[in-house]
């Protein structure tokens, strides 16, 4: 199957879940909104393209696994747009949600989209341990312990400078965590045993770091049109960035040197493991920026 | 165990959960600055007492089942006072979350309440298939099959004229499902047969409409200092509520019948299960108002 027909196949996993049953179906319109605007579905393809690493036929059940990780960061997406955030009108060149629906809709929808995956992964087709070990890797990565304790550094970061070190910590937990949890929650599935987990917990934590690099060259570098976003946004809210930190070309050369160490950890995974990594290094290499 | 007993005892196992490890020691404040305003821990009460009910002895799982109740009913609470929301300064007599700390922070903190719980649970030492189908119905009465969705009705019912019809599916989802969760909850980790489960779930629906019952009434007839929160807001927001569609005294007998079938109620599955329901009748009838 084609990436094209894998995303095909979530946003109609995820299209069905949220058809089941409608009590608000201003709500649903809401989240459905900013589930099917797009973007580049990273953090889903991550999760089937190493479930079909590890030699496994995609089922009804990865995808939701996919979906339910599509959700929690499309939430985030949409509070972290909010007036009371990052203040941002446009998000991959649409409208953000609370100015299409106003800030209280925004707000439940990203609530939904916070409580709603763990109840589609909790119902998937998978062993029952497996789906406990699932929904608290996701929730850690997720909560207090990952992405949103991130967020309330990153804000605490405007307006000041931070060091290196309190930078990749910031973005360990930000956007880190759940990019790391596909590599985990593929070797959840696949039942690899505790060191390939932790390998491949390490790949994704260095595509994870890797990826925050690239959103704040692209900050720099990009313009609207490529965005689909305001950009420059960092340097109005004099944000430490890693450009900032370490020059635009220094961060360039961290940014591919963070990519490197993934794809070689990958053929490490690939040599102790039955499993294959080609499509994952794909994905590394089309991150890659030009010039 | 006394009730207070058991409140301090979910109060310790909400503590050491956010204790463990911190990333942002201000998420955490924030957070437990919510947790910790006390209230009448009705929800995760219920379920403590309803599991006792069953005969079983309360153990850590058990109190940790009930604190993630508590978790996500805190979260909706700092949401819904939030400006684009309720726009509430006070909560139980105190600042609320975004007054004291930023709307920012209780965006987070709030975020936080909704992915936190789901871990929390998968990680407590229950049976893996209790946990899923714990976790499955926690997530549908919390998101957009439940309270979330319930909000938006409510929200769009403020201005406007709603019939009882729509006020009960308001209430149903808004607060009713929350309630009703801790009867399914302990029927799931008592193990008790559907039937059982079933009409426990009917009891829960039914006290859930009469909290919201009391909710209205109360808004009406008590001051700021019974509520620790501004009294007449749903006069103020034009909203539809029981009082006003039905009448004071009539929305009173309305109230008093709901408590007076779910008493029945209980004691019905007292006749079929190895389960008493003393204590539950407790609660029900330390919700009556006086006068």
């Amino acid at each position: 199957m084609t990436r094209d027909e894998k995303i095909r196949q979530l946003e109609l996993t995820i299209d069905e879940f949220y058809r089941q049953k409608q009590i608000s179906p201003d709500l649903t319109e809401a989240i459905l909104y900013s589930l099917q605007a797009g973007g580049k579905r990273l953090r889903p393809l991550l999760l089937l393209e190493l479930i079909e690493g590890f030699g496994l036929e995609l089922t009804r059940a990865h995808y939701q696994a996919a979906a339910a990780l599509e959700m929690i960061h499309t939430g985030s997406l949409i509070h972290d747009d909010l007036p009371a955030m990052d203040n941002d009108d446009y998000r991959r060149g649409r409208l953000t949600s609370h100015k299409k629906f106003g800030e209280d809709m925004a707000i439940l929808a990203g609530d939904s989209l916070f409580l709603d995956p763990y109840g589609l992964l909790a119902k998937a087709e998978l062993p029952s341990q497996v789906k406990v070990d699932l929904i608290a890797e996701l929730s850690q990565a997720a909560g207090t312990f990952g992405m949103v304790a991130g967020q309330v550094l990153d804000m605490q970061g405007e307006g000041r400078d931070s060091s290196l070190e309190e930078l990749k910590r910031i973005h360990a937990n930000k956007t880190g965590k759940l990019l790391t949890y596909p590599f985990v929650a593929a070797a959840l599935i696949a039942g690899a045993e505790p060191l390939i987990q932790d390998k491949l917990r390490r790949i994704g934590q260095l595509l994870g770091l890797a990826f925050q690099v690239r959103d704040d060259l692209l900050d720099v570098t990009a313009s609207f049109e490529e965005l689909g976003k305001t950009p420059q946004k960092d340097l109005a809210a004099a944000k430490s960035t890693y450009p900032a930190l370490l020059g635009l070309e220094e961060a360039a050369a961290f940014f591919n040197d963070c990519l490197d160490q993934a794809a070689v950890l990958l053929t490490d995974v690939e040599r102790s493991a039955v499993f294959s990594g080609t499509e994952i290094k794909k994905i590394i290499e089309g991150l890659r920026l030009n010039g």
